[in-house]
């Protein structure tokens, strides 16, 4: 039976890639990281997802003693695009420097000490090709720091890093999550907090879309 | 005036490469991690080693919940390797998975968001040639992640990635820091955590022979 560490957010992405796993009859232990984000909403989701898909979820605590972005903290302003396409002209505000490569490393070595095959994680370079660190040519990059700086890789067998989603559209992504199961009403993709998602931020409207167009 | 993040545990090879990037005039932000290591000894050696250099120290909190390496917590015994020979032919028990990869991507993140130009990394693979990520191909391939990972990569300007110890051996390492004017009695290697350093583990052993060697 393969073992995968996945990167779970509490959003659909995520817990998409979460149910993925699960259908491919993985064992997946889910990551979730208390990095200082605007709000902690999206722990519960991710806990709650995890517990859905009968997976334990852990959570890393990692607190940088800096800010640099609009999910970092509770300062600076959400931004509130106009369309979906003036999301996609941009590099988001709410890009974090190196998050990706932060949460992939981590993963790794959680997946190399549990001897784990695969990270998953549920990036997606369609409509949010604005970050740099979620496009197919970054995870190739990755891959290769993998295979080259870890026991596993010297050994030949470095974790996979797998993002499914990678060349789907947010419709693709909903359809693929009914199919699955996934728990969506449990899952949050807001960059607010509050108690309800507040509809206008990059996340929000690339969620409707997606539900819109599926 | 350049500006560098650097990746400062305390020992000797990190303050030796905090005080090459000081005498190019780089200013330096050092960085040391709270992640769980086996005693926090040094991390006061850090914060002396940073104040003697003028530079700020911040300590990163990283809070891995999971186990693996006889360099985290304080569990499993510390190998005692009968010679220098034997460290060579082997990956060190006190390999930590991907450390060196979690320690670059959160210094990466740092330097993007206070616009540094550089991560500086004590790194060196000729004595430690058995860590997969000391190797001169892992930064390669780390490179490579940060110029595709990021925002100042995408915009041809990513955080060079610099290793200065890489090719020199232990007594090249203390000639230099000789040189430089390291405070080498404030740097601490020793991988137990007492009052005196053991003697007898693989960074004592180094460290001793760096020093009659030079």
């Amino acid at each position: 039976m393969k073992k995968a560490v996945v990167l779970l957010s509490g959003g659909i992405d995520s817990s998409t890639s979460l149910f993925w796993a699960r259908s491919k009859g993985w064992k997946c232990l889910c990551l979730a990281f208390d990095y200082g984000q605007r709000h902690i909403r999206e722990l519960r989701s991710a806990a709650a997802v995890a517990r859905k898909a009968g997976c334990q979820l852990k959570i890393v605590k990692l607190n940088l003693p800096w800010k640099g972005s609009s999910l970092f903290g509770g300062s600076g302003r959400l931004p509130r695009p106009s369309s979906l396409k003036e999301i996609r002209s941009r590099i988001p505000s709410t890009y974090v420097p190196a998050r990706n490569t932060i949460f992939l490393s981590i993963a790794l070595s959680c997946a190399e000490t549990i001897g784990a095959n695969a990270v998953v994680i549920g990036a997606n370079a369609v409509d949010f090709s604005g970050y740099p660190d979620c496009r197919p040519s970054y995870f190739n990059a990755f891959r290769l720091v993998a295979r080259l700086g870890t026991k596993c890789g010297i050994k030949g067998r470095p974790a996979a890093i797998i993002a499914p989603l990678l060349k789907m559209n947010k419709a693709q992504i909903v359809r693929l999550a009914e199919r699955l199961g996934v728990p969506v009403d449990l899952t949050w993709s807001c960059y607010a907090g509050g108690k309800k998602p507040c509809g206008k931020c990059d996340a929000c409207l690339l969620r409707e879309k997606g539900f819109k167009e599926s």
